[in-house]
Order: structure tokens, then C-alpha cells, then sequence
């Protein structure tokens, strides 16, 4: 089940609303409410894909976005480290959050902005001290994320925290999939060219021991959105790119680049 | 102007309440609002202090706790390294805040977790690009901090997320003060033993310069939090202790520290 947050218009109106909705077919069945906090009850309504506004990142997180560095063996090595025995954990700020078709704004402090497209977790339920083997019950879905990050202020700040957390630095979405296949490819292309290709099944700590390992440090919260590493690839992005993650069975997350006005 | 977040339970109910209240001497006179988004508007009820049943983190960041690493030149030198010429920022997740005499809780992760005393500022405004001759419009008030980390883990792991992270390691209050003299002294005691003191005007980059350069890398929301760093003396707490960080003229924020059950 694929579930959306959207922008629409009814024809009887002239402001446009936001609404969740689930994807079915050529249509989104436009639930009650957030289904994180009141479920999959729907209104009836359907908005046709063609009177849809925009897709919206599919989930704001309330509290964490959790990222996981270096989890792919050959993007830790391009890194020039090895991947570490224990799944390394940064946050990035849910202000760097955007959607489908939302630009990427490179910030004038940096020289050398790179995308690193990434699988993420949205938690459904709150986690704390659980264990790989129970960290399922705590997913609501699988969103395709793009690990924005300046390259050059990671190297020189040491902490990531400003290199990975400008606004627009967080591109979620297009829509939230309740189901994942663990064997999925996970692609990035820039302008149409494919930079980076694997399957989510070669990260070095898989998502039940990400979950088991966070979830002894902080308490995830429902709408907390983890991202799990990115692969080999990783490389600049510049204004007037377009930047496409996309995980097969989730989706593609589409990005323009834009220099700040 | 001090600003409380309390629970109370009034004579002619059972189950307790939480407000936000103005202290004005032996009371709490009630807020119709979270002051940060609905202003000072009073309900007229006053809660006497007798009655207050305890006071809460004064704010829960929404977005962030943002903190500064390495900003008093002796602390640097503690830890072994120089105060970098630009703010050195990383981030605290909300779910690490806790309250006035709540327990810090120390990690089985951790062999080591030490106080690090802090003067903190509270967001009152959207702040993006905001110059340092305009932070102040952005301040809401004031609160003391106490930036609780796994010193082991945070050199252990490179990145401070983990060792910075960990539920209750954010202790908040005890209220907030809209005024701060920029003089006053921060202190840090152990079981009673003064452990640091300095003057909050010893910072390497001040209030303003960082409110400036935080908000050129990402938007501030009302409700985020930034520790200011913390002077030298940082050291180790053991279950059983007590510690206190007092700001002069804003508060003094108590917690007992315990070992998980």
C-alpha cells in the first residue's frame, strides 16, 4: 500500500487543502486523517491523480531524522574508511526536510554539494530498547530519502551536523510503502545518468539492527524517519541538475538543484 | 520575566493539569497559552507554589536543540584541542529532554558520562539568515542546560550524536527568563562542590554570532533550543549524585543521577 500527503483543490473550492491519501490506481483515497496517529479510515472521497496540487514530503518528523553512516562497504571505502562494526548514527534536522519536486538550494558556504540517495524507514509506533527481532512491529512504511550533503564542510567541521543539515537538504518521498522488497534495487541519477546502484540488501547493518541499536540510545517516535546509508557512488551535484533517487516497488524521488536566489 | 511549564491539580479536580504560568513571588499566575505561540494573555488563576505539583522542561523543542561545541577557550584547551574559529554546532534530539529534578538516566552503553553546564536559548521567532544586529528579536528567553555526554562514547564513535543523545542526557530549566545579564556567572556543582564557573560573557563566539550563523545553515522555529557550550571543569557523575547548573538571575537546574532499572 502506497500512502500519500498532498496538496489538492476541490472544484467547489478555491484554497487548496492538505490530505493523506492512499494510492489506487489512477486515483488517491483520501483518508481521515495522518495515518501515523488516526489510521487508514478514509473520507470516501477520491481525488484523481490529475486534480492532485503536488505530492508533499509524505511525513514531517516530529522529532529525528536518524541517519546511518557509512553502511554500505564500498561507499565507506570511497569514503576511504571501512565500514564500522557498530552502525554509526547522526541526525539531520527535520527544517532540512522537502518533497517530490521540491529544489535542492545549494548554500553559498559550500563548493561541493553531493547527493546520496538513501532507503528510509518511517517508525509507526514508539521504540525503545527493541530488540532486531520485534523492530518490524515499530515500521509504519519505506520512504526513498536524498542524504544531501556538503562535502566540504563535512571534512572540514569534523561533526556533520552543518554539513547535512541546511534547509532542502532532506528530499523524502514521493509516498510512503507500507511493504518492502528486501531485495530492491536502490539507484541515483543525475540528469538521467545512473551514479549509483545496489541492492538495499547489501547494507552492512540491516534495518532490524538499525532500529535495535537507535532505539537503545534514544526513543524513536512515531514519524521519526531513519535513513540507512547510502551506496558507492556519491558525487556532486550542481545548479540546473536534476537529481532521481529510486528504491524499485517505492518509488522515485525527482529533485531540481537551484543556486539561493 | 520568568515563565514556567507546570502540573497542578486544582482543589475541585483529580487529575493534575499542566499550564504555563508567570511567577510573581509565592505564585504561578496561569497562561491561557504556551506563551510562544499565544503571548502573555493571563486566565487570571493563580497557583500558589504550594500547590504547583512540579516544574517541567520549560520547552520542548518542536524541531531542535542545537549546541555549540568548544566555546569557552579553557574547555577547549580541557578537551584537548583550540576553540574553532566558527561555532562548532551539533545537534541534541528532543526526546533527550528532561526536567527540573528528573533523574539522569546513565546508559549501560557507557562507562563514563559527565555535566557539562550550559546557558541555553530559547527561539522565539522564525530565524533564517538573521543577522547578529537582529538575533535578539529572534530570543525568546533563557534557560540553563545541562549537556549530558558519554565522554567515552563521543571519542569512541567520532561523531557526538550518539554520546549527546541518549534519552534524558538534555536536562531544561528550571523556567525560562526573558532577561539575562550578560555578566552573569554559570556554575556547575556535584554533590555541592562547585565544579565550574565562569562568566556567560567568557564565550568564544557570543549569543548573536551564533544565532547568526546557526540560522544561515538552517531555519529556526519557535521553541528550538541552542546550548551555548560549556566553560572548563567538565567531569564524571556516578549514580547517586546530584547535580546543579545554575545561571545567576535565570535559575538553577537540579537532577539526580541514576542508573537504569
Amino acid at each position: 500500500m502506497k500512502i500519500a500527503r498532498f496538496s489538492h483543490t476541490r472544484p467547489s473550492e478555491q484554497t487548496p487543502v492538505i490530505d493523506y491519501g492512499i494510492v489506487d490506481d489512477d486515483a488517491l483515497v483520501v483518508l481521515a486523517g495522518d495515518p501515523l496517529f488516526s489510521g487508514f479510515d478514509t473520507t470516501g472521497e477520491r481525488v484523481p491523480l490529475g486534480q492532485v496540487g503536488s505530492l508533499l514530503a509524505p511525513v514531517i518528523p516530529r522529532s529525528k531524522v536518524v541517519a546511518v553512516g557509512k553502511n554500505y562497504r564500498e561507499h565507506a571505502a570511497e569514503m576511504g574508511s571501512e565500514a564500522p562494526g557498530e552502525p554509526l548514527l547522526f541526525l539531520k534536522p527535520n527544517t532540512s526536510v522537502i518533497g517530490l519536486g521540491d529544489a535542492i538550494l545549494l548554500p553559498p558556504q559550500s563548493q561541493q554539494v553531493e547527493y546520496e540517495g538513501e532507503l528510509a524507514v518511517v517508525i509507526g509506533k514508539i521504540a525503545r530498547h527493541v530488540p532486531a527481532e520485534k523492530a518490524a512491529e515499530h515500521i509504519f512504511g519505506y520512504t526513498v530519502a536524498n542524504d544531501v550533503t556538503a562535502r566540504d564542510l563535512q571534512k572540514a567541521d569534523g561533526q556533520w551536523t552543518r554539513a547535512k543539515g541546511f534547509d532542502t537538504f532532506c528530499p523524502l518521498g514521493p509516498v510512503i510503502e507500507t511493504e518492502l522488497d528486501p531485495e530492491a534495487f536502490l539507484r541515483t541519477r543525475v540528469n538521467g545518468e545512473l551514479k549509483q546502484e545496489a541492492r538495499v540488501s547489501e547494507m552492512v547493518h540491516d534495518i532490524p539492527s538499525i532500529i535495535a541499536y537507535a532505539s537503545s540510545v534514544f526513543t524513536l517516535l512515531p514519524g521519526d524517519v531513519i535513513l540507512t546509508g547510502t551506496p558507492a557512488g556519491v558525487g556532486p551535484i550542481v545548479a540546473g541538475d536534476t537529481v532521481e533517487v529510486e528504491v524499485e516497488g517505492v518509488g522515485s524521488l525527482v529533485n531540481p538543484v537551484r543556486a539561493p536566489k
